[in-house]
């Protein structure tokens, strides 16, 4: 790999059978619009699809047996209309990867320049041949802004007659698979056309949607490079804008179409149908008079305004270095610093789960970005806070207090259709109020704590003080919940829902106390936080004192042992070929659980407790979620099993790029993305942020010479590098006044600006042989041991 | 009410808004054709339906969240044609209720007769007046008939014209109720034609569903008095025979139509379309021959003989006398002693929860059954050994060894579209094999324990073994089930059915030793019956020391307490009004569960535990089952409540008589029936029958002047009559040398043949004051007291 390669990620025509694969991977966003990489022509493809933040329909549910408060509808994403396609015609046959001689073809994204690049060089079943090009972007500081440069020259030494359609299509067929139940629900022809108009080159299509009521523009402009003698024709319909040029390409000669597109979505009563058009259109005239060279400039600095944060260095591991660029680059474009916006699990890059918001965004996504992008965090907390009135009527219909978030959402109402796995996952509350106080403890920002912030963690403390009950014992305790091991459902004291409530409950107790006058106007008296207190510090943690170790939930340690000898390879994912009924009531765990309450809640643990924790629980967990290696791998790293860390950060980092999970042509894993940086920097880096406190623990894999990595806190940016002897701490962009404390392997250390400091690497504790995972199940090794 | 009241049931034009509820209360069946009360003339109706046992179609299922082994299809019942149809035209004008004048009206269900008479007197909008009398039957000795005498007079001194038409409708339209969870799924028109003929007043339907692949034929034939000058017509179409008469009737003259109607139905595979057809008409034209007056004859005959076992009375209380009796003849006429038949929940009434059989069949109907009319379980025994294929098809499915037999179903395979409450309710096998150890014991029917009945012993046992686990302290557990009370779901060691599994081992163990042969063929070795018996020994009961009373299941005393103080009456079923979320996690009971478990197992528990475990269980208990309230009343009478009995009993006896769960018109609530008869005879009766012996334990309640009930043992009618001071055993029919040795009140009494054995009363135990209902929950009072 050469030295940039690794900021490189590169398909073939070796990967064709890839198709819907190599789609999300090379999809790209801005957190508002979201195009997946599929082919500029179209064809073929794994599953088109061109997505703007919030835009979805409606559908009904139905169950074989309803029940009380169950819901009646779901949302689901539907793609706007496609306006990356463009149609080549070479001596009459379309340009088909499948038809003809494909001589050459590569297409890359390229981390840096925020860009997909594509070079094919085609011979056509007639005989003619050409080389196409294309740059595609969607435009990172403009928000409904995508755009396409596409060339083609001939190959050969005779003239081709070329023909090109620039098409912009509504309802594009979505392929179904009614057999995974993780797949989207495909809704046909969701889009009703509304108006649309085209003249010249430039064209505008205006849909809505029938039950969520939602409005929908996509306006598109070009430039035209051609050699004169080309001729241009429009062919508009209600769902298909197409703009075409024709003639005769000499050798040596180009033609070079540069497309502009603007979306917007809005709501129906929002803005009038002409309105919105005339807006996306007037986007699209201000993007191509800025200019695609324009366009590419700002792309490339937005980016490296990120990078210079964001950028992780592994050296000794080149795959794994690019991995590690792969995941950041697609967690930064999914992200919006503007408006209340949030980010769903698969991201814009494909339909998988509804394209719903789950708890992945705030468990495990905007925990990284708090610290690489701070702003979209506070925009992902703000979209929960705009729909505390939704979560509010749900739990009112669920006849509990204060307000209960969606398993899983666009439009903000509960779109579950599984209670045990949904409605009753309540934890998603505790994870919300997680994310609002790491936010607040790394920026410091105190008008979202007292705004935004303290509301959530109000109205989730008050869910858990009420839902809670106290044993005659005087233990609190929450019962009936799933936590985030899925094998499980409807346990008591969930340890990981106790944890986080608890933190939850304090969190909001010293947050009404900071900010006395909002919290007095959310009713919030005293004896209201002194219940808080003390129900968070009478909650249940269960603990098994025979063996030794906590439970994942109460009596989880009693339960049967899974046998696992009975197994053979072809019967993972387990939930594809045993039922609930098994997979519930035995010693079986989907995705980390008491591993990521050891990871979040560090200091509910003493060293020997998580030590003695992770061996009980890594011997059963069988992975079968792609949100479960890098809670695994943090905790390993931290008890000292380089080498078993190292293969978990690994199957995080490669979960997307290499299919593991075999989902990825549904969208990207967003939430596994992020596991992987997490993996770096809580594994690794051995970072900590409990009570406001920055710490690190660090240690460096064997596999790797230099690890290094950048995160913002209370507005500075620090850089951290690990090497075999030492670690670096600096601020390289502070002032030499500023001073951040952290800590160091537990020791107190003062960075001040543009002065490095450097520690000794700490000593790896002696963690013992590695304990072992479920047979078959242990992540391949790539590390150095 | 005169003295014979008490054997018919009345509805008036009083009663024309109870029109559903009557059509299910004057339903008639023998078992295999069941005709819903609907009027004659069709209109106005609640919801029509013919039934034919086993007759349906199947539909998709589809899941919100789809998961491993959740059923992907469900029967439905979908009715036969509808042969019970006769409509009157009067000068025109149709005969119907909601117009005109109703000068008098009366149906009646006549208990001994076995029929529905209906008398009219209705004066037509034209002002033409008429008097409708009919009788109909579904005759008892023969399955495929049915029948009915349609009788028409001017009511004044004019001739009136008249037309009436003999109907047999396909598809009727099933009205649709999506909005409640517990009714039926309508499929609209599931009917293909396949053959239609009439000629002279004869005609046959044969139709044919579309996924189940079943045929179904009805033929009719008429017998017609009426004056000369009347004409004849037939108009039959592929949906409809009608076959009509019209002319003029003077005063003084009668129109009389009998209608002779045959159903058949088998698989498509089983016979042709035309040999179906020729079936039905032969025995059509059998009835016809045989003659009305002579099925009538038969019916009373048939009927005699039943009541001569089974009729109860009550004398003190009329209502009750007439509810009881009601309740009988609904069970009686709901079984089929012929041909391996169940009896679905709705036996042929109606087509609520599908027209599935629940484990109310084995759970509720067949311990009545058993001493009413063994031949009925033994039929209904065999239906599940019928379809113990499909049921160890599931278990594979489920990964578990033996058998799980379907939760819900016709087909034989599982059709619960909600696993909590569905699939994870395994206890529906251990009530099988309870039915089978029942059955032997009371016949001693030792050829259906040999073949049948071991091998559903040893499917279910092996089932227990393999799916419950051994604790390191060397209980046998059974972990993450759902026992009978639905507001509770995927608890561990739930005690009925830990208590019904050790019946169910121990049951398979000593069956296997009984028929040694048999067991070999069966793979049974002697280490098996051993490892039953171990797990049978060991068999964890949950048992709170600290309240001193046994749990529901494991942990169930230590969950939050319901808040009943704010709850109102409108939030009654607490089903429709509250999540499962919160209704599973606290103690708050929909059904006899644990006191379900005191009833069948009696032998677990002291009288002393049974006293606080009422109390206990009486407090949390809201009945918005109608499972629930016989078996309470059955505890209340053994620990000496003796008016909270009665009143328990009163509501279970008076369930549908008086729709007090609203759900009537969708059929009778066949085990809320049983237990009507439960709650008589093992409640104030005493009737126990644990390890093959029987023993009663009587006590009259205050209400009562005397109680007598009759049962089938070991071949014998046994007659067992309680008054105030005695209790009275004989054997009316036996020889005398014949000899029963039973219990009364612990001790032994050898009853012979034509002599009677009295014995005084035992003495009531005092339980201490009436365990306190849930607020507003008490049943209402009736009792003395």
């Amino acid at each position: 790999m050469r030295s940039d390669e690794n900021w490189l990620v590169r398909r073939t025509a070796a990967d064709s059978d890839r198709l819907g694969e190599t789609e999300s991977v090379f999809a790209l966003s801005n957190g508002w619009v979201g195009w997946r990489g599929t082919l500029d022509e179209g064809e073929p493809y794994g599953m088109s699809g061109s997505y703007l933040n919030g835009f979805h329909e409606q559908r009904e549910l139905s169950y074989p047996e309803d029940g009380y408060a169950f819901p009646q509808r779901s949302d689901t994403v539907v793609s706007a209309p496609n306006a990356a396609l463009i149609r080549l015609w070479v001596g009459g046959d379309a340009l088909d990867l499948r038809t003809g001689t494909l001589r050459a073809h590569e297409r890359v994204l390229d981390l840096r320049a925020g860009v997909v690049r594509r070079d094919t060089e085609w011979i056509s079943p007639g005989g003619h041949g050409v080389r196409v090009r294309s740059t595609r972007l969607v435009s990172l500081p403009r928000h409904p802004i995508a755009a396409v440069r596409y060339e083609v020259e001939p190959l050969g030494d005779a003239p081709v007659e070329l023909r090109l359609c620039s098409d912009v299509q509504a309802n594009e067929r979505v392929p179904e698979r009614p057999d995974d139940p993780r797949a989207a629900s495909v809704i046909r022809d969701p889009l009703n056309a509304e108006a649309h108009r085209c003249d010249g080159g430039s064209g505008v299509l205006v849909h809505r949607t029938d039950r969520s009521a939602q409005r929908v523009a996509v306006a598109v402009t070009h430039e035209s490079e051609m050699p004169e003698g080309f001729a241009t024709s429009d062919d508009c319909t209600a769902d298909r804008l197409r703009m075409c040029v024709e003639g005769r390409l000499r050798p040596g000669q180009r033609l070079r179409i540069t497309k502009y597109a603007a979306h917007e979505c809005t709501p129906v009563d929002g803005m009038a149908a002409n309105d919105l058009a005339d807006l996306v259109v007037a986007e699209a005239d201000a993007a191509r008079e800025h200019g695609f060279d324009a366009l590419l400039a700002d792309q490339r600095t937005a980016l490296d305004g990120h990078w210079q944060t964001a950028d992780v260095e592994l050296d000794g591991d080149p795959e794994l270095q690019q991995a590690i660029r792969f995941a950041v680059f697609h967690l930064l474009q999914a992200g919006r610093a503007e408006g209340d916006r949030t980010i769903p699990a698969k991201g814009l890059t494909g339909n998988g789960y509804d394209g719903h918001v789950l708890w992945d965004t705030e468990g495990y996504v905007l925990p990284v970005l708090t610290y690489l992008a701070p702003e979209v965090t506070r925009s992902a907390l703000r979209w929960r806070h705009a729909h505390l009135p939704e979560a509010r009527e749900r739990a009112a219909e669920l006849r509990l207090p204060g307000a209960t978030f969606p398993w899983r959402t666009i439009s903000g109402r509960e779109c579950s259709g599984y209670w045990p796995a949904g409605t009753a996952a309540l934890h998603v509350n505790a994870d919300i109020a997680d994310a609002v106080l790491r936010y607040v403890a790394a920026t410091g920002d105190d008008d979202l704590f007292a705004g935004v912030g303290l509301e959530l963690l109000v109205a989730t403390a008050r869910l858990w003080h009420g839902f809670g009950y106290w044993s005659d014992e005087g233990a609190f305790h929450i019962t009936g919940v799933t936590g985030p091991d899925e094998y499980a459902a409807l346990v008591d004291d969930n340890l990981f829902t106790n944890a986080m409530a608890r933190r939850n409950l304090l969190g909001a107790a010293d947050a009404a106390e900071r900010h006395p006058g909002r919290a007095e106007e959310l009713g919030v008296s005293p004896a209201e936080i002194a219940g808080w207190r003390a129900a968070a510090d009478a909650i249940h943690l269960p603990y098994d004192r025979k063996r030794g170790v906590h439970q994942q939930a109460a009596g989880f340690t009693e339960q049967p042992e899974w046998d696992f000898a009975a197994l053979t390879e072809d019967d993972y994912p387990l939930l594809l070929h045993f039922p609930y009924l098994e997979l519930y009531r035995k010693q079986v765990v989907k995705q980390a659980d008491l591993v990521l309450a050891m990871q979040r809640c560090p200091g509910e643990f003493t060293a020997e407790e998580k030590r003695r924790n992770f061996a009980y629980y890594q011997a059963r967990t069988v992975r079968d979620s792609s949100l479960s290696a890098a809670s695994q791998a943090v905790l390993a790293a931290e008890i000292g099993h380089l080498d078993l860390a190292y293969d978990l950060f690994a199957e995080a980092a490669l979960h997307d790029l290499a299919d593991l999970g075999d989902k990825t042509s549904d969208g990207l894993h967003l939430a596994a993305l992020a596991g992987a940086w997490t993996a770096v920097v809580e594994g690794f880096g051995g970072l900590r942020d409990q009570r406001g406190e920055l710490s690190f623990d660090p240690r460096l894999p064997a596999r790797l010479d230099r690890l290094a990595f950048g995160l913002r806190w209370r507005g500075q940016r620090l850089r951290v590098t690990l090497t075999r002897d030492e670690t670096r701490y600096e601020l390289p962009d502070a002032a030499p006044e500023v001073e951040v404390t952290l800590r160091h392997a537990g020791e107190p250390v003062t960075v001040t600006g543009q002065t490095a400091v450097t520690r000794p690497m700490p000593p790896v504790p002696d963690p013992g042989p590695e304990p072992p995972s479920p047979p078959g199940r242990r992540p391949a090794r790539r590390s150095a041991g």
